[in-house]
């Protein structure tokens, strides 16, 4: 099946996406047994070697709390020479201090959408959890690192439902205000649709956060991920979360599909002549390569596809 | 998990959408055992009462080539008095006569655009395939009848890889020209993309076939099928093909998905405040209903997720 698929761009749609692969982090702390550190390093070596250029390599969480990553310290210096952007994810001071000793360029916090959720994760309001990262962000920046800011349940929570707009707004305007200079808007539960993700999109522009600043992060568990994501590309977004193979998902929303798969992604960018560096078939023999090491097949339908033997 | 998905409306994109639910003909086409006629009276029945308004209820092609649909004479007259559309397969005017006896007052033919799959598929020439039909298109809508002509490979094709537009365009004039008052574009293996979804269509319609009678009919195989059906949405197409549970798939694509789920198309379309006038929670549990008698889950994603138990 040469010359598939067929690209035909669009010229509405950006030219280049930057693919921010959450595989080793987001994909991997969910696993039910922590995979073993000669792994996670050679994932993402293979990552990088396919041409993904930021990836988010751990967490410097506390063990207690996801013992997936408890090797954060062991793991990173055996990635962090690798030639491409490799955030790692800090929930407040003390997990910045250990990204800081080692090394570290960039990382992530991770506040929620909706009191629920905040309650749930951080066991702490929203403004109690904005107020834990803002000291975390401001050493950040001080300390010369990128801050990105996740969001979760920006379209619905398992809680509350629907979450609305303004409500989104409000927190990542804090986020961004605070400094962060990516948002990554999570659709954590994965029921968002288009016009819902234009809606949140525009809200921010109004508010003030523009568009050059919002990575968006859809979940798979509806189907939507992609859709949503061509609703993102439509409106300018040209930083996009997903996940190798489909890793992951949200151990709050127990359906089969987590995170949108990167390969999926990268077909459909390829299709639309949009840049990303990804080298597809690669990426999926590293997909395929990371199920046998998981033990169970990747729920990408494109790995699923081009892995097939007829 | 209440008032999800959450509706906000798109004005660039249709307000109302006739879904065209193949599952009871493609479908069950594609299991390996035939199901049994109770079992797809139940399902046709099912079908109509959770909404859908055009249900594909089975084919009258040789029960030598589709054993699965052998018993369309004894299925369709417990089914035909439904107050909905029941059109039905017909590969040649012996299918039609089978049909016009037992009352059908829709069919459809299946064409191809490619000559390979032309070849596999009906040991005909593209040219060779579209004569046959001639006659049986003619004496349809001479019976009254309204005529669909399905057209298979319109993006990919698993022996010559990417399908020039062009080629796609004339097999579909020539369709219409004979009188067919709907086409159905199929991306049989599940290889399009937006851009080239939307090149078709303004190929298409300059060619002068307008967007009223298109109808697209996509494959998740590489799981493109929902943001080629948003791409086809913004073109104006208004009649959207897809598999409640996503059953089905194409036997020259041996991935395990095939069909765009009806459930995770409703769930977008529901999202995007889109009429379909369908019930998701009973289309989403005739789906189950449905598993249970093929005995495996539906690789549907909404129908996983709206029927875990959590």
């Amino acid at each position: 099946m040469s010359g598939l698929p067929m690209t035909v761009s669009d010229p509405a749609l950006p030219a280049r996406v930057r693919i921010h692969e959450v595989g080793a982090r987001d994909g991997l702390q969910n696993e039910k047994t922590a995979v073993p550190t000669d792994v996670k390093a050679e994932f993402v070596r293979r990552l990088a070697a396919a041409g993904l250029t930021t990836i988010e390599a751990t967490s410097f969480v506390h063990p207690k709390w996801v013992p997936q990553l408890a090797d954060a310290e062991e793991l990173f210096p055996r990635v962090r020479d690798l030639p491409v952007r490799l955030p790692v994810l800090v929930p407040n001071e003390r997990g910045l201090d250990r990204a800081l000793a080692l090394g570290a360029r960039e990382v992530a916090v991770f506040a929620s959408a909706t009191e629920s959720f905040a309650k749930a994760n951080l066991n702490r309001t929203v403004d109690e959890a904005l107020a834990m990262f803002e000291p975390t962000v401001t050493r950040a920046i001080e300390s010369g690192l990128k801050v990105r800011g996740y969001l979760s349940m920006c379209f619905g929570d398992p809680w509350e439902g629907a979450v609305p707009v303004e409500q989104v707004v409000r927190v990542t305007k804090a986020l961004a205000d605070m400094g962060c200079d990516e948002l990554s808007l999570g659709d954590t539960i994965g029921v968002a649709t288009p016009g819902h993700v234009q809606a949140l999109l525009t809200a921010l522009n109004e508010a003030g956060v523009p568009t050059s600043r919002i990575a968006v992060h859809f979940h798979d568990t509806y189907g939507q991920a992609l859709s949503n994501t061509l609703a993102a590309l439509r409106h300018g977004v040209t930083t996009v979360d997903a996940s190798a193979g489909g890793l992951g998902g949200c151990p709050y929303a127990k359906s089969a599909t987590g995170n949108l798969a990167t390969e999926d992604l990268v077909w459909m960018l390829d299709g639309l002549g949009i840049e990303t560096g990804v080298d597809l078939a690669a990426l999926t023999a590293t997909s395929v390569w990371m199920a046998e090491q998981l033990g169970r097949p990747s729920p990408s339908r494109t790995v699923r596809a081009l892995s097939h033997k007829e």
